[in-house]
């Protein structure tokens, strides 16, 4: 068993922290108002008074705050702590704000692991959970036992931005099922149907749908978006004109739809007219 | 065995063609183009000289245009013939689009049958194939051991704009995860990555998230937006930010998050920041 400090007592880090607990881990917690710190207190943890006793207490120190700036506002009130610790931030921000991170830290002399959770906080601990890593895999090897107690783990490589990059890949994808889902459930509820009731044609068609993925993601990786096309964009872009009509129609604005629509108009402008859908890649990646 | 004349040979139609052929049904083709009923002619249908000849050769016609003009525009050419045919559409476009041409159609006397098809060409004869229809009870019950022959069926109700208003929810699911996954793979790609190596975490993470879309089309078939909520929409706002930043600074522009982030950020601004994200179809609903 080994002894683990946590910064940061939100939903996610209170779940942290009461399966380290859960595991027989030694606890130490600091949060910023210490009335969020008790309810843990009396789960076993200990109370730090400052940042830097919470540092000092424990071999592995995890921030897991609102976002960076309040991350980096703790470690500055714990300077002097740094040098020679093991600091595994799971705080949400860029790739950018890791590699930052990482580089004040290094300056510092911490060893520094990013790390990006895939779950939502009733997850931690059990199935279903991933936690990305990135930046120091000797800490992550280290740890290893530990952060299995939390999640999957699963380190992506030495530069800390890539366990950000994935988790806002990973994001991404849901943020794109989701307002898939939002849209349709707002046009079945425009014309009186129930959310709940489409949801036995949508479920299936979305794992159907998601079986063409791994087409779409050879065309991207080579390039070729024009090869073995079932339905080009130029034909895509009338279907998502009608979506488009068919929204606004039943009165629900098709904000969800009009990027797909105006990049689609892009490529098949742009000659793409024969590519897949897979194309909107390239133009996303131009229109920096 | 069934008389069927099919009008408009693209992709699908020529897949509908096809597989009525291979059922054993009496095929009668119409195309503008005429080249393009020759194959189908060495594969045993019948290439009619008219859209009259073609609705006056069988029991049932079916349109597969590229849009509602074609569709209205050989139906024009054939205004003689339409007293007491039956016929299914299955050209793409919008509930109001349907719900016209149904009107137009039973002032001439024609029993109309609107029809969406959720399935590319191949599928079509196959498992996984799934056709929804609304219209006209009677021709649907009338013609169904035909239209089994071509998907799974499904009759949504006589409202014609039904099938259209359910194919076009369905379309906006399928590219709301387009629009996921073509942003997570611009991300990884930007990074060296390779899309095809992404879709083992995408995938599984995908089909997690997924589980949660019962709970949320509850909350909007309640309006109750608040309850049970683990990861608020102010707190999902934070997340769309650094999706944002996190693209921006990758080179991928974040055309297909902004819509997420402007619609949350809408929902706290108006004292929604307690509900969770299903609150976003009160917002789309509400900007027409």
């Amino acid at each position: 068993m080994s002894s683990i400090s946590i910064f940061g007592l939100g939903a996610m880090g209170t779940a942290l922290a009461r399966t380290l607990l859960k595991n027989g881990h030694t606890v130490t917690v600091w949060n910023r108002t210490r009335s969020r710190a008790e309810p843990l207190a009396g789960a076993g943890a200990k109370i730090a008074e400052s940042p830097t006793e919470a540092i000092a207490a424990s071999e592995l120190t995890i921030l897991c705050l609102v976002d960076y700036p309040a991350a980096r506002a703790v470690l500055e009130q714990a300077q002097e702590a740094l040098a020679g610790r093991d600091l595994l931030n799971l705080t949400n921000g860029t790739p950018g704000d890791a590699r930052e991170l990482g580089t004040w830290l290094a300056a510092r002399g911490a060893i520094y692991l990013d790390g990006g959770i895939m779950a939502i906080p009733p997850m931690i601990g059990g199935a279903g959970a991933l936690i990305l890593y990135s930046g120091s895999r000797a800490l992550f090897d280290r740890h290893s036992s530990t952060l299995e107690a939390l999640a999957e783990s699963r380190h992506l490589g030495e530069d800390e931005g890539l366990a950000s990059l994935y988790d806002i890949a990973l994001l991404s994808g849901m943020y794109g099922l989701f307002s898939g889902f939002l849209h349709a459930s707002a046009l079945v509820t425009s014309a009186g149907g129930k959310a709940v009731d489409f949801l036995p044609l949508l479920l299936p068609w979305i794992e159907a749908m998601s079986g063409t993925l791994p087409d779409l993601a050879g065309k991207i990786d080579s390039g070729m978006h024009g090869r073995d096309v079932v339905s080009n964009i130029a034909m895509q872009k009338i279907a998502l004109e009608n979506i488009v009509r068919a929204s606004e129609e039943q009165g629900v604005a098709p904000d969800f739809m009009r990027p797909m629509l105006r990049l689609a108009g892009d490529r098949v402008d742009s000659g793409g007219h024969g590519d897949d859908i897979s194309a909107v890649v390239e133009v996303i990646r131009k229109r920096k």
